[in-house]
């Protein structure tokens, strides 16, 4: 950058300054670095501006002054997602709705919060419970993650076989476009059959539409009856493919089903070995030593479901489980009450981690085809070599796969042509790209695989009907 | 029309003729007058093409040759719905899909069924009931209106508020776009976060921004446990109100609670008293006379909720639900095993036509605030010295509200003016226009209401974006 070119962008970053409290407006790279990353490890580069906003005012002027100086923006709720959606460009502005993080409303009655975008999910959910009700979507980030990244990436989540993804959770929003304007889409009513659903335009749009300034959601009632795990082990990953299939067609209220395949769950019992029960080190909720349920049996190239009923008569339900998981080979079926079984997924994320897999994917398949996606991913992995290990939503047919990196020259973009691979594999079983995480810059150069050029030009068009400077996330999304 | 414009005309018409097959085009004005209009009652034009398609090729043809010639363009389902969506333009062309009626798959683990826009509602529910599912929505007309018509409208109906409305069952649509454009949006998948979400833009867009030519349907599974009906009486419809706000708050598996007011129970008696049950006339599952659950006991001004309960501990919620009644005043609580109590709903609507109350209103509120409402629709109905009738899906807000019209001048304008006041005061209880019956050509002149203008330069620079002639439903839906 030239000094000419360095003093009029700080003559522009001034501007922002005197048009917002000092508070709210950082510029010192040492303090804006906190801002520029997310959890996907993509390099960030060096934001000029980041607004801390506390007021739909601040992303108007934040937003605004980025649109009249085309300055690329990033927006940003908890920073915990991991497909570089929240990277800040070199020079850009990062936006931050952090602060907003107030619940405004919640109406046990109409079944409704409203809440600015910073509140954490796991605050509201907790806030809802008071009331005997939940907010329904859980992604694993929830004590971290804002309502407002989880609605920007469309998250999932666990519990979403019963209980749907955030799109399903959103009413209405407030949005500040580019240019200022403020929208209010949707409302407070169940039904509502009057213009165009503006509210889903936005849900998943990853911050390159416009800000989320506010979000009226959907509470559901705490599910009633008793809470039932079971884990059922199968010779093979397809078997309990099949499983999830006959579990699904028993119209049971499966809270879950969850499936981890052998090489996952071998990374989870070495991970809970090395991190003992006696080394004071577990989280609360961990699973003791030898409480993993019955993963001595999985066989190499098994898998184990791990699943929960909760309903008056889940004693009966949970009858119906067994025969579905024993009518698909089971070799093993154990089930107790409570949540406790629920454990070994919780560490998966941990335990792959300290196994030095951290690139994965999150490709979707419609459940019919789980089986036949975890066979081609064994063929992916065997023919390059690598472990993947792949855990999987398996009621939503999303799966984790992660691929072990080597210590060799080229080897993040081998591991890339292997996520790209499983990627394709279940665009070829009517699948999609990602199920929860988001495109955001990880993904974007597949989204074009998924979609017609015509489905695909449409989207663009809207894009650039509400952010005709490209400055909201650009290159990134779609 | 001069010579030279009749003369142009045909020849437009000849061209569209000669693209199609004999047997999908109609332009004798006797038999295009069956598809130009809907049941809102409003005036149609004589279309100068009917358009019957079966496939999207079909579609394909007739909309560019619109589009090409700038002819004002209704797209028609079952013809069944009661705002003007459907009603033709003089000189216009009408595509109706009502023959593309094939389900084209329905996989129970997929819990999704892939269908034509023509499909009727009742049909595809009966074919996901053979593999104990259903398809939720379920308005009225299922019996006569199709899936195309009902996504187009967002489509309400008795049991939104245990398993939601017509937009929560769209998982993916192919639509075809003025310009001959096939787009295929969303998919198989339970979870989506690849790309923006097309699919809900045209879910209640009323035929105003593309046809739908297929739709993927989630479907849900029946709900277990056993059935069970109560009816409740109140000395006031603020009273019912409020019980249906203590039947919410307790989290009960309430299929729906339908509101009848005093004056809707007084016309289902008359006409079920003058059409007795000894005439023969009566439909298949109608009430016998003297089974209308303690109608008697409904005082002037006061209300009825009817409530059904599915669930395994049906017993035990009963309880709870006659326990929300009694604190809210309730003057009477009567259960009963199965649906024999629903039939007093199912006789409203013919009731009220029978006793001349024509014209109706479908605004919703959120349900905290549905007593207000109906205090509000007390105030208006006597400042008129007019007979309001009103039922509603109460767990929804979704109220309807019939207006007696009167043997005088100018009466149908006086009419509207107390249907607007309804409208006008839901909108100011956090409400919407239409809760399920869609703008159409009626409620128009009623959206800048609900919107700020910002909101609402929006939804018309999408509508410019893809239908940029203009010839999709012109003047109508927003």
């Amino acid at each position: 950058m030239t000094a000419h070119h360095g003093h009029a962008a700080g003559a522009r970053v001034d501007e922002l300054r005197s048009a917002l409290p000092p508070s709210r407006v950082l510029v010192d790279p040492a303090r804006t670095a906190a801002y520029a990353s997310d959890w996907s490890g993509i390099a960030a580069g060096s934001p000029s501006a980041v607004v801390l906003a506390e007021t739909t005012h601040d992303v108007v002027v934040a937003l605004r002054w980025a649109n009249h100086h085309g300055v690329p923006t990033t927006l940003r709720g908890g920073g915990s997602g991991v497909s570089g959606g929240a990277v800040a460009y070199d020079g850009g502005l990062v936006v931050s709705t952090a602060r907003m993080n107030r619940i405004l409303d919640l109406s046990p009655v109409d079944r409704i919060a409203v809440v600015e975008p910073g509140v954490l999910i796991a605050h509201l959910d907790r806030a809802a419970g008071a009331h005997g009700l939940m907010y329904a979507p859980d992604p694993v980030s929830k004590d971290i993650a804002t309502i407002g990244g989880s609605i920007a990436t469309n998250a999932g989540g666990l519990r979403c076989l019963a209980h749907g993804v955030t799109s399903e959770a959103v009413s209405g929003l407030e949005v500040v476009l580019p240019d200022g304007r403020v929208l209010h889409t949707g409302g407070r009513t169940r039904k509502s059959a009057t213009g165009y659903d503006l509210t889903h335009l936005f849900v998943g749009s990853e911050g390159s539409l416009g800000v989320i300034t506010q979000a009226t959601v959907r509470l559901t009632p705490l599910p009633r009856g008793e809470r039932v795990t079971f884990a059922a082990t199968f010779p093979s990953a397809q078997a309990a493919g099949a499983a999830v299939a006959g579990l699904l067609g028993r119209g049971l209220d499966l809270e879950l089903p969850e499936l981890l395949d052998h090489s996952t769950l071998e990374f989870v019992r070495r991970h809970l070995a090395g991190a003992g029960p006696t080394d004071g080190a577990m989280p609360d909720g961990a699973m003791p030593d030898g409480a993993m349920p019955d993963g001595g049996t999985v066989r190499d190239g098994g898998a184990m479901l791990v699943g929960m009923v909760i309903a008056v008569d889940a004693a009966a339900q949970l009858v119906e489980a067994r025969a579905a998981a024993t009518d698909a080979g089971a070799v093993h079926f154990e089930a107790s009450q409570g949540t406790g079984m629920l454990d070994v997924r919780a560490r998966v994320k941990e335990a792959l981690m300290a196994g030095g897999l951290e690139a994965s994917c999150d490709a979707a398949v419609p459940p019919s085809r789980l089986a036949e996606l975890l066979a081609a991913i064994d063929v992916i992995a065997a023919r390059d070599g690598r472990v993947v290990a792949t855990v999987a939503h398996a009621g939503d047919g999303n799966i984790h796969a992660a691929v072990q990196s080597r210590d060799e020259p080229d080897d993040a973009e081998a591991v890339q042509r292997v996520l790209r691979d499983i990627v394709r594999a279940a665009l070829a079983l009517d699948g999609v790209v990602t199920g929860e995480h988001g495109i955001g810059a990880a993904k974007v150069h597949l989204v074009a695989e998924q979609f017609t050029p015509d489905t695909l030009a449409v989207q663009h068009a809207i894009r650039e009907l509400l952010d005709p400077r490209g400055i909201l996330n650009p290159g990134r999304v779609i």
